[in-house]
């Protein structure tokens, strides 16, 4: 998928099949879900629908690779060693987009800053990046209490959207004690924090 | 204070005089609270008493000061200007340890580190520090819900009261939506997450 092709439907099949591939039929569905939202997001607030449909295609493209393929590459290609600290649950975007570029020809750099974002969001984010982030959390396999509000957020304001997508993520994390990683933070610092 | 000098109960009370005059009535209680705590449990933890009577009397010394004093020492003594993002509940512990040091002379690094951390915590954490970071949360003064339960674990272990104060000064926080200092974050991923 270069910069220049111009994205047909054709494109979009391939590029589906090549993502199919890497996951459960089960996550498969969920990315498809991602990627309608997007779309409709995309839409609303005026981002490409391509573009859009591309990186919601291939948000969790790396979620089911081993731990050892994500912790070669960032030994390997100049990482923070305190990623080491996290999983795959950080690294699946973070590092994620890596395997998309090197392994799918994806150099849009839009599209990659949404993938290498969808987890943990980030103080700057581009519009795509907010609609990736959001789209993954609303899209419609998704089932947890309070996502009819952010549903509803999404179509009225996409900022407020990813205030409350990241105060709910922290407060799930924090009652599940699990790890937080400071991108959340400054997230939550810059998006929800008065 | 030097740290050479014996800390008799005249020492105490000179120390006291100097706290009480930089704060209102009702912090100077809460100061009076946490040193009775924080004495008790250094004498069931097997920590200095005499420190922990220092540390506690000390450690909101500057919470009254303006943030112009803050900002200026923040400034010239090579902080992080990130530093200046927050405000006087981070700053009172963290540059308010400077305070205690420049104005009272207390030069003991175990005493300035417990100021220093009183509100934060941190990943690495002296016995002395876990002690003024607890009982700056359990002084008998406290009455917020949960207090009890905090009260109970410092008493059964103090580690757990550590992770249980850092977990709910979060929840706390995000309720409030109020800014979280990043090393709350780094506290919180060392003593709560799994």
């Amino acid at each position: 998928m270069k910069n220049s092709e111009q994205y047909t439907s054709e494109k979009r099949e391939q590029l589906m099949q090549r993502v199919q591939m890497q996951m459960s039929e089960r996550r498969f569905k969920h990315v498809l879900g991602v990627e309608e939202t997007a779309i409709a997001l995309a839409k609303k607030y005026g981002a490409s629908p391509e573009k859009a449909s591309i990186a919601a295609l291939t948000h969790d493209y790396a979620k089911e690779r081993p731990d050892d393929e994500f912790i070669l590459v960032i030994n390997r290609d100049g990482y923070d060693k305190e990623l080491l600290n996290y999983g795959n649950a950080i690294w699946h975007g973070l590092v994620g987009a890596d395997f998309v570029s090197r392994e799918l020809g994806i150099t849009d750099e839009e599209i990659l800053s949404a993938i290498r974002l969808h987890t943990t969001g980030a103080a700057q984010m581009s519009l795509l990046d907010k609609i990736i982030y959001v789209a993954d959390y609303i899209e419609p396999g998704r089932t947890f209490p309070g996502v009819k509000e952010a549903r509803e957020l999404a179509l009225l304001d996409l900022d407020e959207a990813v205030a409350f997508e990241t105060k709910h993520t922290l407060e799930h994390l924090l009652a599940q004690e699990q790890k937080i990683y400071p991108k959340t933070i400054e997230t939550y610092n810059y998006w929800v924090a008065k």
